[in-house]
């Protein structure tokens, strides 16, 4: 088991094999055993498997080709829109209309998301996150109807994998744990983190593609640019007051 | 395999088991496999022992038992503080000072923490999360010492179980997963969705205990009410200007 979670790679590329509903059912199933916060359950999942459907989803996405190509699209969404409904009929006030509780539902989402991203590749399955759902939330909100107190959090493509990639590399675990408490970086510790990463092949040739001199400047001025990221960060504050949750004060910011 | 994702209970109370080095070195190498965004692995995880530094952790954690009895306390930490100084080592500009990146962070610690959870429990351990991290993250980045960049977003405590529990209920499947598109919820949808909830034993107790009359008043009278999430919220927005996640033009909210 513990190598079905070492062994893992995202798949980008699925076969035409089609999902048993049977299975798609468990796996659903077996998800929501992830934990969550006070057994509230403040998530849904929109299981997505319409080629019209998928094709309104794909410019959220930025057009990335597995959201039409892949099976299933699944959107994790926090959500308090059921909770609070519940709460409504019981003679019970709400108070979820806040960022934390924002918080709470993102978290349950995530977590529900990775366990049925595992429970789904230990049944052979391939699988991609799609980190996009957050800027773009707005598009996807207008795609699935998500009402008010909905946010979608993460999308998974899922389907039978028609590829074998290599496993990309990793940070070597002293980069990424501290015991105890949090050990600052030295400048020494940093060089020695990223050695490995920044001598790869593949990442000499995506310097090179960029016109780039260093890997860092890939990050910060192509892939994940200050410019774009300022930009989600405003429309992913703007979908959160629309969905319902800056309800309270705002002078705090 | 599967079986351990549908079978987990959360365990609060843990044997005097230790782990073994070797083991926990395995479990943090396989977390990070966890899907994460760019390969950029931006999460720390500070995985603490100390029988002190655990105490100091506690207040933070509402004084819960696990913080001081579990052998392990792991907080996984949304971390761009490490890729900053990468960047800055490297002529790159980071441009990581907003929002979006404060939720790309928490999303990948979010993941990791989920895959470290499971593969925890396919070697016999026992795990409960602690939600609280984001309520009180001052308190506990003063103990882990957490520098600018890097703010706690869950913590597990581990160990060999002491308690086997009954795993407890969830809302049916169609209560939480939508086809195609969002699917809004009638009255009498939402009735039937809570019905067996609604209609255990412990939750007739919990009622009875709390001196409520809907399960619904438990949650927003009792356990998260409106005033403590707005405090929180406030508390959070706070810690997320403080560490750096703010720069931008907050005129936005």
């Amino acid at each position: 088991m513990l190598d079905v979670l070492r062994n893992r790679t995202t798949i980008r590329k699925y076969s035409d094999q089609s999902i048993a509903p049977e299975l798609m059912n468990e796996l659903l199933e077996v998800a929501c055993r992830a934990a969550n916060t006070g057994n509230m359950q403040v998530y849904s999942i929109v299981v997505t498997q319409s080629a019209s459907i998928k094709q309104a989803l794909k410019p959220a996405h930025f057009n990335q080709p597995m959201v039409t190509q892949a099976p299933f699209v699944i959107t994790f969404c926090a959500d308090f829109n059921r909770f609070n409904k519940w709460c409504l009929q019981r003679n019970a006030e709400p108070g979820y209309d806040n960022f934390l509780s924002f918080m709470t539902a993102a978290t349950d989402s995530l977590l529900v998301a990775e366990h049925f991203c595992v429970a789904a590749e230990s049944k052979g399955l391939g699988t991609c996150y799609l980190g996009t759902t957050i800027y773009n939330a707005q598009q996807i909100i207008d795609v699935l109807h998500l009402p008010k107190f909905v946010v979608p959090i993460i999308t998974l493509t899922v389907g039978y994998p028609a590829e074998t990639p290599v496993q990309v590399d990793r940070l070597p675990l002293e980069g990424v744990v501290h015991y105890e408490t949090y050990q600052e970086y030295t400048a020494e510790e940093i060089e020695r983190i990223y050695a490995y990463k920044e001598s790869l092949p593949e990442s000499q040739q995506f310097v090179h593609e960029n016109n780039k001199t260093t890997l860092a400047q890939v990050f910060t001025d192509v892939r994940y640019t200050k410019e774009a990221n300022e930009t989600f960060s405003d429309m992913l504050l703007d979908v959160l007051k629309k969905q319902g949750f800056f309800f309270q004060d705002n002078s705090k910011l």
